[in-house]
């Protein structure tokens, strides 16, 4: 199955804002068993749209648009759907209600606009959009189908989880195709092929092996296509089983699994709570720990100590360790993990400080400096990584750098106690 | 002028990479006063290739490609332009001595795929590539222009500012075109288009307005385009600052302005030290203030008290408020507000309190209700906002909301000080 994607939006254009809904999409798409054969941005003219979606469809077996489905006046994709299909666009009672409610609800009143995002070309059959006002619209067309979604990247995800790809599958049944995806943090992409040289050598011409690198983190994913379903998952899961024991500890999860929820786990099961004291990645990494559902289990909390005088008055950080080895430091960094035991009463905390940027460098100190402790009453690890030059990067180097010490602080735990 | 941009790689088509050359690029080339026809993203293969530029070339008056100049075996850009313009690929042996001489100065040899990266089309006129081992290339066909560049976004924003741009404006003098971005924050869509109805009316039809909404906020962009750039800058100033009038202290900002920015600055000016006390947004908001460059001027830390216990105490939030109201409520936030005031000795501190989700709603409290409270030492402002059922998207939200909701009690304050 050939699939073309169309954004649609002026904006994108200008250049204001970077299509990110297209490489989601990809590897969505990819994940299903489709391939890409091209993706195209389009501004808001209704000449442009139906020459790209006409050019598109000639190449691809389904063509998925997003943007141009809000109530402004600059939104026409429906109108040239309209017209592409030959229909009109009917008025759908269905939608307003569920929108009149919507509003009722939030105790606001709909504007003129929102009836008029009601008007749908007559041959659309509509995709509902629990996440936002306009549904998307699925057409087929000489055993083609055509879907236009909105451009909201979390409306049109959903939509695209939820209704697209599945009709999709039933639409277009295919060769099977299976993946495992293996989750790493810690190595980088070179140092995690070495170790897997042998097993790369021994995978079979159907199954092949990727390396998605971002951030600290190493998603491997291997992909397989073979007429046998069963067979491919059983070889899928024997290769994932190899590559998961050459990698031993570097191995965080698998799939969708993300690494703060992996810490998340290892802290329940060892009934323990979990406080971070932050400084340069200032909240970002109690944000990555609470974006968990149920994270209230096992997180009590943090300080924010962006500022010395919170390190001093909060965590007890002692004035004289931070005149003498500055607030990025091993010294201030474990002082800070005690600290932060002792205030907030958890069983671990971690502790980052660093040098984010763009200023505050030096010399002996770069920006991209980071400092990690993780600890307890008991004892306290520290890490010194070297991020880069671009501070949101460095932020959330540090955040991962940090989750996955805290790891690996956990395993040892749990080692020791087994021993 | 009319510009296709192609980004050439297997990599975008699979979702492994985002493009983010195209939005750069379009943005850099609308400042030049070009327009954007079309973005496409094409895979390493020689007909589509040559298929993508054939009708890019039908529409556009130059059409610059990106990536597939590497010296691996799926990169064939070079050798499907040569056979686009029906030359032969030629040894370009300056190319081959720089390469050598950036090699030897690193003390490492070179490959036989670097000879291979020299030969060049023969009507390619080469532009140097200070940042990178393969040069730009620039053809001229019928009057229309088609650069090929690297793909690495380093490389690609070098060449496009020293040699393709300079080049673009000698080879097609022609209409300015210009913008203005005006930022709000607090007000939906529909309901700003309804307090710009008549701006709207009163436009020229060279100028138009586009609404871009995100999470609680929307941009307003006004674009236009005349021969006489001076008369055209005036006009968009007149509707900028017209729209802006209108819509008071919705806009927070202009251009590419960000909330937390704005806040920083209200903050600065006045001179006061902010701090956040978050349960529900676990750390976001906290990040967003520091993910600004300097924010360690206006903004001392937070209390992260993501368990009752940590209300109660670092936050001094009486269990009694907790037991009778409930920890998502008014007067938990109110309390949180002057504990966070009063424990980090802070001029002003915001507060946010609401359930996330998936989990921990009620038929009085759903999913998605958030409480946020700013205030100092004399008073405290309170809110509730409704977001929606997904979890991250209502960390966000709230974030956003309780950031805006700082901004106009600074606002007031700013007021108060005046009357």
């Amino acid at each position: 199955m050939k699939v073309h994607l169309i954004t649609v939006g002026d904006e994108i254009l200008i250049g204001q804002i970077t299509d990110t809904n297209s490489s989601w999409m990809a590897r969505q798409l990819n994940l299903a068993g489709a391939r890409i054969s091209g993706i195209t941005s389009v501004g808001d003219h209704e000449e442009d749209i139906e020459h790209v979606l006409d050019e598109a469809l000639r190449q691809a077996d389904a063509v998925l648009m997003t943007g141009g489905l809000g109530p402004t006046k600059d939104d026409i994709t429906k109108k040239t759907l309209a017209k592409f299909f030959g229909v009109e666009l009917e008025f759908h009672q269905p939608t307003y209600d569920r929108i009149l409610r919507f509003f009722e609800r939030l105790g606001r009143t709909t504007t003129p606009a929102h009836r008029q995002q009601c008007y749908m070309p007559a041959n659309a059959t509509l995709l509902l959009n629990k996440m936002g006002t306009a549904p998307g619209m699925w057409f087929e067309q000489n055993g083609k189908v055509i879907v236009s979604m909105p451009g909201v990247p979390y409306e049109m995800e959903y939509l695209m989880e939820h209704e697209v790809i599945p009709r999709m599958k039933r639409f277009f049944p295919g060769l099977p195709i299976a993946h495992r995806t293996i989750l790493t943090a810690g190595e980088g992409e070179s140092r995690i092929a070495e170790r897997l040289e042998q097993v790369e050598d021994e995978l079979p011409p159907h199954i092949k092996l990727a390396y998605l690198p971002n951030l600290g983190q190493v998603r491997l994913r291997l992909s397989g296509s073979l007429p046998e379903e069963q067979a491919l998952n059983q070889e899928l899961d024997f290769y994932a089983q190899k590559i998961t024991e050459k990698l031993d500890s570097l191995v965080f999860g698998f799939e969708t699994d993300r690494l703060e929820a992996a810490v998340g786990r290892l802290l329940q099961e060892q009934g323990k709570m979990l406080v971070t004291a932050e400084s340069c990645t200032g909240g970002y990494l109690a944000h990555l720990i609470t974006s968990i559902p149920g994270s209230s289990n096992y997180f009590k909390g943090s300080i924010i100590a962006y500022s010395n005088e919170v390190k001093m008055n909060q965590l007890k950080v002692s004035p004289q360790t931070l005149e003498t080895y500055g607030a990025v430091s091993e010294q201030t960094v474990a002082e800070m993990v005690k600290g932060a035991v002792q205030l907030l009463e958890a069983d671990v905390a971690v502790a980052v400080s660093g040098i984010a940027g763009p200023g505050g460098g030096s010399p002996e100190k770069p920006v991209g400096t980071i400092w990690i402790a993780v600890g307890n009453a008991e004892r306290v690890a520290t890490q010194r990584v070297y991020a880069g030059k671009d501070r949101l990067k460095n932020i959330e180097y540090s955040a991962v750098h940090a989750l996955n010490f805290v790891r690996h602080f956990l395993l040892q735990e749990q080692e020791a106690l087994r021993k």
